[in-house]
């Protein structure tokens, strides 16, 4: 009965903000910190490294397309070189920072249209494990049973799957694309679906029904008040469950 | 008789070119790389440190202010913090290709109006130096007598200077501002004055007298066929001098 | 008496917020929009003017040096024609959104470290005033008695001042800089300053006493709730003393 | 036997270059001049504005994706209002350097991967489309049979359909792709299917057979002296065969 919490931080960029990073490092065990691509800055990327070390939170590399335009979120047609070279540039500049702060970067978590081109499109997950290669001992977080997987493994790289406690599943273990009727969960449900995650290893459709998700890592989010209300609530029950909070580095 | 040359490389941007980088680097010693902030896009630096270190050429990092639209020129108000910060994240990302490279960041250089600020105001010499600190084993190359020398000194980072065979100096051992009549050299001075630089120890005045400078290393251009045949001229005016030609790290 | 209110609107940028815009659509008569160099981007741009002039709000070009990092505070060595250039194609930018939705641009502020050097050097001012000759009809707003004052009267371009409700002001009309004690009035003090700036065209020294300051705006802020709280309250006085709401332009 | 040449200007970026603009004006009768999003920045613009009406060539909007770091040349997913809002800004910005330039901008021509969507996908053609019409008297100019044809058609907007000297054509008329065997045509070809294509509208085939196709304009090029070469070339090719050069609008 041991999981990680991980969340997206560090996403502010110059004058805006993003998110409430603080309040988040007092719940999560593991970081993805932006590293200026889709958010994230020099002077945000090396304050998120400081708090995540004072917090005892694992720093991750939170890679993107290079689209701050549109945080990120949108496909872009990125060669495997390109997406090699990308990814070693943000891992490089965050790995700065992490040292600076008296840690080291400890594993990659694509995000936006990257996660899910990568989770999806072998060249694409491959580019961004060549990328980890490069450096030593990181591992990879991402969506069970993907491209990412499997690139990870056919690379030694240490894989991590991620849930989500707020998304109903498909009867496959996959997530129910967000726009489906129930596929965010309701806040009750989604505590008592944290709880069966990290005791039990099952989450559950949007008919109700269980279905096996292993993971080692749920993923909560703190983009608005009510967002990180609902982390508190997920750590605190799980707490409550006698789970384990724990980095999977 | 030892001396080092070191030019610009990696200065390109994605379908943009700039200079000949590999005629480049069959001519200098050490490499200061662009790293995306006035030029340099990852593609081309992880190329261009492969291309170093398939030269035996040292790799440093040429660091600037986020300025592409300027490339670098245009003096910015950047606070200390930012320029640590921003100063980090450049030697960080370097750091990666150099590494995927086979070898290290060896050396420090600012770039542009960056090397400007920093040569005459201490807080933002003191600003590179701390951002210098949080890696291990940098050097930093620059002007001489400038604060960039101090502040380095104060930090404990070796700091060499350079020199210019292409300009005229002030009695007082520092380069005529461009624009000033004899500022730049014709090319048969130049070679003259690389060797006497790198032999003796002593530049030339607008007068032509001599004036005593002492750098360890030559910085040359390649930003047009001329400049690279300058640059390849330079090289073996050395080597017939029987000066050495090698890196300060 | 009549006067203008004007706050900087569409600040935002992709996934970032910056302020309530709609709010401050009700409380503004003039809106300084965001042209896409220190904050603002295509979409926010369409959608704050048709906003605009759905409100029946002026359209203003809030424009900045090309410095999204920086949000546009940071001084920057542009050159005159750069600066002409860099303002003329934000103007025309925002010119085809505000056509689109009906209107035109009538009028240019400059935004942050823009804004204190062209009120200060003459060359600045003269490249923004150049730029805004390019088109027709158009207004600036700036601080009084400055080199944009003089700039745009010597090219006979209409020129208002504007003034702040919440800060105080020296002998000499000009304003106390932010960081010296009293310079930021307190909420009550602002209101009263409104008033009296509108009414008797006076504002008020740290001391409290009386200084003549004859302005055709009032700049208010949105980028809190507290500051829009200030922007209503400072409405409703004014319209309370029988004060006319209205563009300059 | 009348025909417009037109090529992309305007293309380099802050101290990068790209192409021999100069020598291109003294070639075509459009120009399609890069907005800053994939090149282009606004003093290149208004030098290139400017030039293009010294030269009495017409000006067009060259929009594009934002990616100034790929050029252009990736497809991103980019959404219909997203587009419609870039192309808005993009036009905008450039209509006030060629009113700055005493002309207008008298067409559009989407670059890259923009070109290459919007000629396929009705969506992203429409919302080229939609954003043409909040301007007044703008033509497009394009692939022919394509989706920008039928969207410009179906909003009243006047459409030119483009063609290549240098490279071969599919039986049905579209361009044979590059890298296929024959796709590119040689020096001697490629000007005698710019005048079969002028006079006699009709290109050839990879076996080199003729092939119907209409169009008013040639495209050429101007990235390498090679380039620029073969476009005077052409130029002179056609002059010699009696066709008047004329811009279509």
């Amino acid at each position: 009965m041991v999981i990680d919490l991980n969340s997206d931080l560090g996403e502010g960029y110059g004058a805006y903000t993003m998110g409430d990073d603080e309040a988040l490092l007092d719940v999560v065990t593991s970081a993805n910190i932006a590293c200026g691509f889709h958010g994230g800055d020099p002077v945000i990327m090396r304050r998120t490294c400081d708090l995540a070390v004072a917090h005892g939170v694992r720093i991750g590399a939170h890679i993107s397309y290079r689209d701050l335009a549109g945080f990120g979120r949108r496909e872009m047609a990125v060669s495997p070189a390109e997406l090699t070279a990308e990814s070693i540039y943000q891992i490089g500049a965050l790995e700065g920072f992490a040292r600076a702060a008296g840690d080291r970067v400890r594993y990659v978590k694509p995000h936006g249209a990257l996660y899910h081109s990568a989770a999806s499109d072998p060249a694409a997950a491959e580019a961004v494990v060549a990328a980890m290669l490069t450096f030593g001992g990181l591992s990879l977080l991402g969506p069970a049973d993907s491209e990412l997987a499997r690139a990870a493994e056919a690379a030694g790289i240490p894989f991590y799957a991620e849930g989500f406690a707020d998304r109903a599943y498909t009867p496959e273990g996959r997530l129910v694309p967000r726009g489906r009727a129930g596929a965010v969960l309701a806040a009750e449900a989604a505590l008592g679906q944290a709880v069966s995650i990290a005791v039990d290893g099952y989450a559950h459709t949007v008919a109700g029904d269980p279905v096996r998700v292993e993971v080692r890592s749920l993923c909560v989010h703190g983009d608005s008040p009510d967002a990180v209300r609902m982390a508190r609530s997920i750590r605190q029950s799980l707490l409550d469950k006698g789970v384990e909070l724990r980095s999977f580095t």
